[in-house]
């Protein structure tokens, strides 16, 4: 008899089905500058944190409708994608700026991208909990020996709310979102902590801490990590 | 004609005149536990953060009247300690357990510990701004190869409160301490994003970040870095 899967799996999958469900509604939010906080803050300082290592080649993983992968590209990077959504691989491809490919957080950990880039990138693209550690983990092969990975994420301690700050499951939300959105996927909440302790255990080592400013509230709009390999 | 001190030096000046003002009801607060947060998370995990380096040697830098210092000697451990204050050090010597020196943070940059020492730890006594930058940067000089720099630091995201999340002087308080304390010590906010730069910019790498949590409230009491020569 096969095992049921664990409140971790189920939650993990629950993450690539919201996707599944609200690929259309994002391709539309992304393309159309609806994300307010990304239009004033967080695209642009995904877009320095990388220019500022000048790298040749980027993979961009969780690459959604592609928005980076083609700012990139226009400013003379080899970009690569891959995205476990289909319909956002294809959204991507048809915009152009990069060669996308669907592929799941464990196929790439399990080797399946087979060349080396000068920058890994996941811009608000690690959700889970299983999933993101096979990703920071397999970043470091991946990378030329210069290499840098680059995560944007929620800032913990922006993020974190009113609940313990712990690492744990939370409830998604469209709050903010269209109407068109549904079924939120679930995340994973990391503490700075637990953040810095997922890229040691990688061999990574954390470079710099970005915390890009929504001028909104003088707050930070976001959390940057870039890492090296050790 | 001499130039009239700027905004900078006057503050950093004020904080070595607040401690002298408070040194006695400072060593009485200390001793007799009178400041929850460190009773409750934070001398622990300063003292857990050294001992996990397992050093032979430490420097105490900003150690006040001692008490980390006869922690760790009670371990085992050989402890120097310097502080600006020559009443703190007075307590300091008096309940031994270290070598107390009259130090200031210039005093220190300017080469005047004559010692390796296999960990540097500056326990909530980083309050300025130039003072901090100096003894950060003057922390890679006093490490043997392998030393550790260890910085307990109010966290940025919990002490910012209300105000724009970006480095700056702020007024200090004595709140919840005894009416024996009076004009409070002003201290420069950091961000994040700026103590990591600052360690950068010192030829020091991070190698981790702990958030003790603060059992009454589930968020972090403190900020620890913990760095290595780069």
């Amino acid at each position: 008899m096969a095992k049921p899967p664990n409140q971790d799996q189920t939650r993990e999958a629950g993450i690539v089905e919201s996707w599944h469900a609200n690929a259309q509604p994002w391709v539309s939010a992304v393309r159309t500058g609806q994300i307010a906080s990304r239009q004033l803050v967080t695209d642009a300082a995904i877009i320095d944190a990388v220019r500022g290592r000048a790298p040749a080649s980027v993979l961009d993983i969780g690459c959604g409708e592609g928005w980076l992968a083609r700012e990139l590209a226009a400013r003379g990077i080899r970009v690569s994608g891959i995205d476990a959504v289909a319909e956002l691989v294809q959204a991507a491809r048809q915009a152009g700026g990069g060669d996308f490919r669907v592929m799941t957080y464990a196929e790439l950990a399990a080797g399946q991208f087979p060349d080396a880039v000068d920058c890994v990138v996941c811009n608000f693209s690690l959700l889970g909990k299983a999933s993101a550690e096979q990703v920071v983990h397999a970043a470091r092969g991946l990378l030329t020996p210069a290499g840098c990975c680059i995560v944007q994420t929620l800032h913990p301690l922006q993020a974190c709310g009113e609940l313990p700050y712990a690492d744990g499951w939370r409830e998604g939300s469209w709050q903010g979102f269209s109407s068109h959105f549904r079924s939120p996927p679930p995340w994973y909440f990391r503490t700075l902590e637990s953040w810095t302790r997922l890229f040691a255990s990688a061999g990574l080592r954390l470079c710099e801490l970005r915390e890009p400013l929504d001028p909104r509230t003088g707050k930070p709009a976001s959390l940057i990590i870039l890492a090296v390999r050790a």
